[in-house]
């Protein structure tokens, strides 16, 4: 592969299939899809959404929407809450994009109504219980911006949008359908009083569970594209769906402690772990890299630790000698959104 | 100071005051100084060294020594067990600087004498205790690899390099103490038998705490230009030496929760954390921005949650009415090496 340092392995052929996938369960549930840009963060990834007829995309920075309109994507929600100091590059990108951006402050949304100079949209973000971010469905203050959006020309209210990240400490099908179903209570609330306005819902957990979506107008999961050791314990996704491994160059063998040293560390796969309540901490699962695919993790073998550059992987004494200094070893992460955010060189596999 | 998104703020002269101290621990112990600079890596901080008369530096990756090398860098140690991949890199590099490589392979020191094309330096690693990477200090391979040095005019053996990573996690001076009398007792075995090598030793906990390191030849921590809340914690220092601070925009304040939701998250800050007992977790100190200089952190302001972009803050009720979106809050890091690896931008304070 002419691979010498970590590298992003994105297999094209498993992105395809996650992408194909989600399409349909938004199509079932007659949804518009948006998928979050955020997990990938990447022009080429996102050609292959554009092949599929994706037009329409989530981002949760200013910078990552100016980004991907570098490279036409002309329709883009700013899913997170609106950073009122980036006006002037908002005002540059509402000229050329149709532009949503979302916000759970009155304080906000007046100085937008204030400051834009071009049209944008405006979604509130709806607390359904996560506490991150959002109002919650009773408050006034949705009112207060709604109100502020109809004596403006630039800012437009578009409808309601959460994120409920309880789905990513959740424990498989029926605890994600739970707290669906109460999230599903909450908008019904705000459908009776707004019933024009557009529903939009995104995690990848429940977009990947539910069995019924179809309460809302848009889904915008993210990180489905590629899912991960986390989607994996949670139930969302096999090992086999899992699109990207970091390949990671074997430093060092110590055979004592049936170790490899990898130069793949915090600042390649990020601290993200699973612990297990016996102190026992999982930072990646290893695997091999053959004929251009990656094989099933190698049972028994994990990174362990991880330092600024080096990561520790136990591997079970049988395959230790397998392994020599040059060789590199696949490692499926724990949260790939964050493992790709670091690792900017990017490999596809065909 | 024009910010809008996640950006380093760097105290000029508490990095300034830093470096003196350290300088003159290194001085006392009669050690060369060769800091380590994966913590900063940035050529701006670097020259604040070189005013200072540092030469001599170390890195964790070959990268990085191509970058500080660009910016007139020529005596470069990389600290990281060698990867032999970038076999053709280190070449390059060896032709232009003075290179010290680093291993605790003869897989890899064979490799070397085989393939390098101009002279490099090679330390061995040896492991005091943390097991991570390096040979313990009466294993035959150190003398294999001595052997592979003497026969080989590309690769001079320079000496011996260890990191005691144990006093990243050592509570106090007293053990980091304890843990030092420990490494110079094996230090001490291959004294004995290697008097001329170069014996090198690097961590800021005990390079920042300890009494006497006149055993070693040469001191290269690296965290102590920054510090940070966990040297704090360790008690290397004290909270107004910590010299970086990411200054991030609130976006959003739930009055009910005390809460300030930041720009700011994983992907900015690291996930590192600090936890206590009680499942209280700690992923950053909250400061106010005042007069181009931050304050002590705001009693009680912390920050608890992270997710990819957004930063939760708890936020006493008394400060609550004091923050607005739009407004810069400045978070002293836990972690300053993988704080600074993910925020590219800096602002240098003066």
């Amino acid at each position: 592969m002419g691979i010498s340092k970590p590298t992003l392995l994105i297999d094209r052929e498993k992105v395809a299939l996650n992408i194909d996938k989600m399409i349909k369960t938004a199509a079932e549930a007659g949804c518009i899809f948006r998928p979050h840009f955020k997990t990938h963060q990447s022009k080429e990834v996102g050609k292959i959404f554009r092949k599929k007829g994706v037009k329409q995309i989530t981002v949760s920075s200013v910078s990552m929407a100016e980004y991907f309109a570098e490279d036409g994507w002309n329709d883009i929600t700013i899913a997170f809450p609106c950073n009122i100091l980036e006006i002037d590059s908002i005002n540059n990108l509402a000229k050329e994009v149709e532009l949503q951006l979302m916000t759970d402050s009155a304080f906000t949304a007046d100085f937008l109504s204030k400051n834009l100079t071009s049209n944008c949209g405006l979604f509130i973000k709806i607390d359904v219980g996560y506490n991150r971010s959002g109002l919650k469905y009773n408050t006034p203050e949705i009112d207060e911006i709604i109100k502020l959006c109809e004596y403006n020309n630039n800012l437009t209210f578009k409808g309601f949008l959460t994120h409920d990240g309880r789905n990513y400490s959740a424990k498989g099908k029926v605890e994600i359908e739970n707290n669906l179903a109460e999230a599903i209570e909450i908008f019904k609330h705000l459908k009776q009083k707004y019933p024009e306005a557009i529903y939009s819902w995104g995690d990848t957990p429940s977009c990947s569970l539910s069995d019924d979506l179809s309460f809302f107008d848009e889904l915008r999961p993210g990180n489905f594209v590629y899912y991960d050791v986390m989607q994996y314990h949670i139930g969302s996704c096999t090992l086999d769906e899992v699109s990207v491994a970091a390949a990671c160059p074997v430093v060092s063998i110590n055979k004592s402690r049936n170790e490899i040293v990898i130069y793949g560390g915090a600042v390649h796969l990020s601290k993200e772990f699973i612990a297990a309540d016996n102190s026992f901490t999982l930072f990646g699962y290893a695997v091999k890299l053959e004929n251009n695919k990656w094989t099933n993790p190698i049972n028994g073998a994990y990174v362990s630790r991880l330092s600024q550059e080096h990561g520790i992987i136990n591997m079970p004494e049988a395959e230790l000698d397998n392994f020599k200094p040059g060789n590199i070893i696949g490692i499926l992460p724990i949260h790939s959104c964050l493992t790709a955010d670091l690792l900017k060189n990017e490999y596809f596999l065909i």
